[in-house]
């Protein structure tokens, strides 16, 4: 039988939304955040339950995505510090989604943990952003065993059945996660080398707008590019998302590769140029502030 | 009065589709080049006259179009060995536009000599690649005195009239050069981070066609990402644009930087990575193949 009872643990941008899209589809949608404010929010969209910790309405359950920040968090939700988490009270094969952005060993011992318990697991990180998490229009990069994926395909058509689009990249635990490390490896990348070209083209007076104009009517443009350039030309660094984010996912990106031994010279030099950012204060801004870090140009000033 | 009798020098794969456009609107088009057979094709597509030196014809042109390989190339055809150049024959005022890719110091210094002779310069680097060259849809990346881009009018509606663009970078010599560099500088990375991504997919046991596909759905896409790494998944190396084109380009960029007195991390570490592609003897292959530099990865096979 279909399942019907699903939990979103995790109630930040991307949490939220897919709660909302659980509800829109008609599953009995229960959630758990540790902010006050986002569990009120959730109920009053038409959660079932809502809890600081999914444990006490876990026997209810049959489907949890977990959508909190990294492995530590995850950690802490399903395990807990004394059993105390919401995988000790799950009942045995209740399948659970893991969404955060994490590298493979942490998505591998995850993985075991939950074996232990019983509990079948789909390494699956997400992305789209906010406004595409609120539509049901997720992308879901997933491993996990083929009847992991049968079980949860009504909570995955929930989130991503509007227009978003889950991909089965294999079997094993680590998969999932390695698929959205190497993207967030591009990502980052794109968005320093965006930072390095328009602040090469500043350096040399041009002006910025044309340039922007030229490389996205062009075989050099990125979709990175597109989107953050348009920052930089507002001179606008309210996050969308931190430089700080980009320390984080391209720190996950060099355990990653260091765990598989392998070399990704440009990733560690974006590393490097995200980190220097934010260490001058730019950790907090939008990630097209890593532009700032290049000395001697003048960048637009916002309106 | 406008222009009517335009010339293009260097007729290779763009040269022979801006010679062709001219003559589809209707100028009365000349055109030079070393290659016997290349006039010949040109010539029986409707030019006006052939020559190896455009000196021979220089007094009946009203502009003319360098579009050679180069900044060596293009000094050759404009001013010989012993002033033999057709620089030395044009009529004072016949505006020149000079298309290759290179440095702002060379275009610069070309500036100056036309200047000496009286021709007003164009610093007018193209993209677009061949399709596009003779469709007439050639984008311009270009700099110089309204009254240049005026004159030059007619010309430029040829090749670039039927859906490309004409982009006026500024008045001096050498901004439309470094337009093109910072251009070429985010080709150059980017063809470089897609292969290190997908090399790191292929290590970590990602089918290489599901990567694909997430990425050219997702932020992390690029529009060389998505063009060159169809290339590895059909293990077609044959060449669009060489591995050694980038080794040039990414050359220029690192000259142009280092006139700037200003750091290119990422751009210095793909100028490496195809450099070394080079030495490893993929130099003349697609430039994807700079993938082939990571070691200990299997890639596909060409059916």
């Amino acid at each position: 039988m279909a399942i019907k009872n699903v939990c979103v643990i995790g109630l930040g941008t991307m949490g939220m939304g897919a709660a909302k899209s659980c509800i829109k589809a008609g599953l009995n949608t229960y959630g758990a955040d540790i902010s006050d404010k986002a569990l009120e929010v959730l109920k009053e969209a038409g959660a079932v339950k809502v809890a600081k910790n999914a444990a006490e309405f876990a026997d209810e359950l049959e489907a949890v995505q977990v959508l909190v920040v990294n492995a530590a968090q995850a950690n802490t939700v399903l395990f807990g510090a004394n059993e105390d988490g919401v995988a000790y009270k799950l009942k045995a094969g209740t399948p659970v989604m893991v969404s955060c952005t994490m590298g493979a060993a942490d998505a591998k011992a995850i993985d075991e943990k939950l074996a232990a318990l019983g509990l079948p697991m789909l390494d699956a990180p997400v992305s789209g952003g906010g406004v595409k998490a609120n539509a049901g229009a997720m992308t879901v990069m997933a491993s996990g065993k083929p009847e992991t994926f049968e079980v949860l395909k009504p909570m995955l058509d929930a989130i991503s059945g509007n227009g978003g689009k889950v991909y089965n990249v294999g079997v094993e635990a680590g998969l999932g996660a390695t698929v959205k490390i190497v993207h967030q490896l591009l990502a980052g990348v794109h968005i320093a080398v965006a930072a390095e070209a328009m602040a090469m083209a500043a350096k040399a007076g041009i002006p910025l707008d044309t340039m922007y104009d030229v490389v996205t009517h062009a075989a050099g443009n990125s979709w990175m590019f597109e989107n953050r350039m348009a920052h930089v030309l507002k001179g606008d660094y309210t996050p969308l998302s931190a430089v700080d984010i980009f320390v984080k996912d391209l720190g996950l990106v060099t355990e990653t590769a260091k765990a598989l031994h392998f070399p990704i010279p440009l990733a560690s030099t974006a590393y490097s140029m995200f980190t220097n950012a934010s260490n001058a204060g730019y950790g907090r801004e939008d990630d097209s502030a890593v532009i700032k870090t290049f000395a001697g140009i003048t960048l637009p000033e916002k309106q």
